[in-house]
């Protein structure tokens, strides 16, 4: 199997992540929180030892990094939690489906409404975009740190700083780059973070992060047992437990664990130069083929994330991706749960094939992959 | 570790499930229902039998069978999925804080208001209490199959009935039960089902799930990316794709899958049978202590789940399960996020000391338990 993949989950995990995993069944196989003995204490103090290390990745506060069950329930809970009756959005044309459907189903019922401000290659213009769209009930802008389909990035930096200026927070989706593109909460005056554990941090399936700045305090998605405050019939106003209700996943914190210790000896940085090294690679190749459509441009100005999306000429995306599937390819073909960014680019009907590598892919499987979509492209 | 904390989290949890979970990250790593490839499509395969074997045992229709991060994001998705502006819910004096909470948050908000109907040894009485709570406006009776504290089980099949009668729903929390405690999703006439995966079905940590009847819709919870109908901003309206958004914890359902299929060899009423006779074996021990206070009677009546709080007089319940703790035993003193059961049980300030065995707990290590409680209350 030739994974290009990594922008759904990234495989292969470290062993360091599979093992963890493994060994929780063992060393921490006890409801945190929840018990006063041996493994619940180790449980709680691993949990502990994750949150503090995300903390660190992100230069965030501990307290205020929530695990949770994916990048979705984060934006959901980043959503809904700062959603009130006449709130207003302002989102970039790149967002996922992770954000738009929330507000979406948010508009419908009539709680709240968002505008759309469009990325282009300029940054000011793309800044300015943002501004236009402020409103007095602005609430917050959500932005994508990297699209999750052409690794477009919008200058988030600019547009949280004009955001503060006019009492707007940021919410910045870090679901497509968190691992590879470094993210400081600080510098980059995000107020919430929200990211998946399963892609660039090497986590298992089924984690996430949800990180809010030190002054920031939202509402809560859901409600129940802590383990703290238990007599209580009001959930705790502290974070992390205001936000952590329900036993953990704690076998999926361990593997978190163990996948953002993998980020941060290799660093950022160089897992960036590296995927950076082989898109660029590919990138060359296939600019080459008359046949073979790319959608942006790796030197045009517009800073990019090692995220490829391209067609063959007079195939489909899922034709393409299955052809290369023959030949053990992994990649994803057709819409990838992002409509705005495809109806930017033109590829809402025929989708586009993507490729995503990992610190694990090697330039033999890169030169298999290029020669396949070659032979595919004749 | 002599390990009687199954209430909180089952352990050990059977070879198969932990085996199942490392495989997990070769065979299902990758993200299903987002690639056409091999491993994705397997990934997918699985999940899907996993759906069919959790609606195989609680006699449910496949695609109502959603995979969610646990029981309290099940019971908040049902809650909040139900509750409209106006809306009457009707508990049990046996709720966790996982209802609790988030009808507590609702009902502060102004958005619905709750009662809570006593549970007594009487059944028809019980029934009654339920029936005398019930409003024009109430939706819903949320109702727990087992206190998490006390063991004891509310008729739940005749609660459901007169609810259905008055056209309210019936939710049951099955979060301490399933798995032992047989639950036929027709025969008992519940329309929703919130059960954790990694208590008695032995499931990793981080899995739960929420099981809807045929008939009935309710609004989601989180929306996002599905894998299907990407080129719409709404999300999908069938069920699961409509409750599931986002990366599936495909480990865990793996694991879960093979917790499942083990209670399913080993049949639901042998695992009660199993655990009851060491329920009984400790209870008849205890009550022979005069040192020792216990809240139920095996045998009066009441329908009772191999759940057994106690204390030792003189002793906060706390101080009691640290000194088991030191004899290397594993059970949860304190409140047990069950605020209304204490309460009931005049439990609030003390706290109780609760043994939940499993499958895996057998007869020596029942006689260290309880020759060990015998010599703290001596």
């Amino acid at each position: 199997m030739i994974y290009f993949d990594n922008g759904a989950t990234s495989y292969p995990k470290p062993f360091s992540v599979v093992n963890a995993v493994q060994r929780s069944f063992c060393d921490f196989c006890a409801n945190p929180g929840r018990g006063g003995y041996n493994s619940a204490m180790k449980s709680a103090e691993m949990i502990y030892n994750a949150r503090s290390a995300a903390a660190d990745l992100f230069n965030a506060n501990t307290e205020n990094v929530i695990f949770t069950s994916g990048c979705t329930y984060s934006l959901n809970a980043a959503i809904k939690g700062l959603c009130r009756l006449g709130s207003h959005f302002v989102i970039s044309d790149l967002e996922h489906n992770s954000v738009v459907r929330p507000l979406e189903k948010l508009k419908k019922s009539g709680k709240c409404d968002y505008s759309v401000a469009k990325v282009t290659p300029d940054e000011s213009e793309t800044v300015n975009n943002f501004v236009n769209k402020f409103r007095k009930n602005t609430v917050a802008v959500i932005c994508t740190l990297s699209s999750n389909v052409f690794g477009i990035m919008p200058p988030i930096t600019k547009i949280a700083h004009e955001a503060h200026k006019n009492g707007i927070l940021f919410i910045l989706d870090a679901a497509q780059g968190a691992g590879y593109l470094p993210v400081d909460m600080k510098k980059t005056g995000a107020d919430i973070i929200c990211c998946a554990g399963h892609k660039g941090l090497f986590g298992p399936m089924g984690t996430g992060l949800l990180i809010l700045s030190k002054d920031i305090n939202i509402d809560t998605l859901a409600e129940g047992g802590t383990g703290s405050n238990s007599e209580s019939l009001n959930q705790p106003v502290l974070s992390p437990d205001k936000f952590e209700s329900g036993t953990p996943n704690v076998h999926g914190i361990a593997g978190l664990f163990e996948g953002i210790k993998f980020v941060e000896n290799i660093k950022c940085e160089n897992i960036l130069m590296h995927e950076n090294k082989i898109i660029k690679y590919i990138f060359d190749e296939l600019k080459a083929c008359q046949s073979i459509i790319l959608y942006t441009d790796f030197y045009d100005g517009v800073q990019k994330s090692p995220v490829l999306s391209f067609n063959v000429k007079s195939k489909k995306s899922e034709e393409t991706a299955a052809l290369l599937a023959e030949n053990g390819i992994c990649v994803r073909g057709g819409l990838h749960c992002a409509p705005l960014a495809h109806r930017k680019m033109g590829t809402l009907g025929v989708g586009t094939v993507r490729i995503t590598p990992s610190w694990f892919t090697d330039e033999k499987e890169t030169e298999f992959l290029v020669n396949c979509i070659k032979k595919i492209a004749k």
